[in-house]
């Protein structure tokens, strides 16, 4: 297809308080007395303030998930053996949590109903059956991973999503006041995600009106929280949320460019966190965004962000080039970046020098 | 529910040409012989510039959609009826055109499947069962028909639209390419819903977080196209198309005011279409929508754009009464508008002053 056919998340609730209503949208959902598991970012362990209010019916469970590192296709598969075999069939998955939460949600309501394992369906339109029904429930927001056609699952051979027409959520949840308690750093790197993310779109070179229109608003909303408001209250999680919303719709048509093309490098051989990694490198490529850059740099000051620095120090050759193999490999990024000549302007040595600032 | 949980359209192509994969994107979809059917604006009879382009197979038939009234539930229930003898099932149901032929598509296609007449379901949520699947083809950009979970329908008793979360298209394709043609009139009456939709939502008291992000983009795309740019391009088009649908979406959360509420009844009483009615009511309504109205004036003049004026003119005061009784029923735009004492701001007396100037 020329232009691409974009599935939309099924339901949106958005409200301060929306949470309140999960009893009864899962209601209708549930069918006989199959549970409805929900994943929860292991923060909220023993923060009965968030886990309290689950609508737990019959043999519903809280899973909580170890974020530690990023989904790893192990994962999925394990958790969708276990519950396989403690329940045979379950009625849904709801995740709650940032996008590795979300992302691990919807990669086990798809692995419930597709045999093998979520190492085998990475990649582009793989997955052929329908999941099990999935509902997204943010409390970080700027990864978009509400809204987007993939689950980002680290395997045996590669990071990559699964990408497909059935990874989007039926549901999601967007509650402004279930992020109101990140910590400040974790919000700035989480927040950052879709401001980079909304910069490289909006620079990049694939752009058209529909992604244009949600990227620039995206981007306003950043700007507004970040810069122009002095202090965090409710208004600003409200604006963060709809900004996560919009720049994960303006991924529709439109690409990332420079800072997740390295950052993913920096994931592959260190572990580097999604959030934290963009800005590690976003921080550092001002002669590819100069006004974007700039502007991350009056934010990090405003809100006294500490980025990480010398993170590449000391690795070998080995590991430089590892990286450099990992980043040449987004080609889509790079293009949406650079033009059609990109491997002409990014060369593997200027690529070294860019990961050694980090 | 406290928050409204609003069920999206399936699937959603943007750009110029998309309209070019109908054929690809139909495909899937077919059941067996059961034919397509296309409903088309009859404007577009003797076109084939845009027929000559529908990707008909099989029994697939198209059918030239009488858009002179607004969409009636008798002419819904007698489509129903013809297709029903003449193919039993249909595979879906495609509408080609403005607001009234993708509400005359998304109401046959529900009625396929639900028995008796359509206007045993205009109201909230009434429908219960799925219809056949359903694609909206905007060729006049404004309405926002095209995400909206409603068709409305003038009935025997009220002009009220079937409420559903069954009533979104399944799909929606949007190609600037097709809306280029339009008259400059038509283009500029039928924006200006989106237009006035924007300030009513925006200017209202029931707006939130999510819908105001949609109503500003959608108002600056429209101050855009219709104040700064001095010719009418492809971008104008690109834009329009995603003015109307953003506007669209911001309905989610919000309500039209005191142009819908009193054009509703010019529609009821003297069937002026909804694009045009709202314009000759929003153009005397400086009182409620200050700067809104001076800039929609500041529209008309650049865009050389003909108000009618003087269609109240030597009415009855009982035919005035029937335009108060049906402006005065809308009770959530005038509360959405002016407040909870609505009733005391809008009296009967000063109605008719308003429609006087008309």
């Amino acid at each position: 297809m020329k232009f691409r056919n974009f599935k939309m998340v099924g339901y949106v609730i958005y409200g301060r308080g929306s949470f309140g209503q999960l009893d009864e949208i899962l209601a209708p959902q549930r069918k006989g007395d199959a549970p409805m598991i929900f994943f929860v970012d292991h923060v909220f362990e023993n923060k009965p303030a968030l886990t309290g209010r689950i609508p737990l019916r019959g043999k519903d469970k809280v899973i909580f998930i170890d974020v530690t590192h990023e989904p790893k296709t192990t994962y999925v598969d394990r958790l969708r053996d276990e519950l396989t075999a403690e329940f045979g069939e379950v009625s849904g998955i709801i995740g709650i949590g940032g996008g590795s939460v979300m992302d691990m949600a919807k990669a086990v309501a798809l692995m419930m109903t597709n045999p093998g394992s979520s190492a085998d369906y990475q990649g582009w339109d793989l997955v052929k059956k329908a999941g099990v029904y999935k509902v997204g429930i943010p409390t970080l927001a700027g990864t978009g991973a509400e809204v987007s056609r993939t689950c980002v699952l680290t395997g045996p051979t590669r990071k990559l999503g699964m990408n497909s027409d059935f990874t989007p959520f039926d549901q999601i949840v967007l509650d402004p006041e279930l992020i109101k308690d990140a910590p400040v750093n974790q919000r700035f790197y989480t927040a950052m995600d879709c401001y980079i993310h909304c910069i490289e779109s909006l620079e990049g070179t694939y752009l058209n009106a529909f992604s244009r229109s949600y990227g620039e608003k995206a981007l306003e909303l950043c700007q507004e929280i970040f810069l122009r408001k002095d202090n965090w209250d409710d208004d600003a999680d409200e604006k963060l949320m709809m900004a996560s919303y919009a720049g994960g719709m303006s991924i529709a048509y439109s690409q990332v460019g420079v800072a997740h093309a390295v950052s993913y490098g920096l994931a592959y051989l260190l572990g580097t966190k999604h959030g934290i990694g963009n800005c590690i490198v976003f921080d550092k490529i001002e002669e590819f965004y100069p006004a974007g850059v700039r502007e991350f740099k009056q934010m990090v000051e405003k809100h006294n962000i500490d980025i990480p620095q010398g993170i590449t120090k000391g690795l070998s050759d080995a590991d430089f080039n590892t990286m450099i193999d990992v980043s040449l490999g987004m080609a889509p990024l790079w293009e949406n970046a650079l033009g059609t000549d990109w491997k002409q302007q990014m060369t593997r040595e200027r690529l070294r020098a860019l990961y050694e600032q980090f």
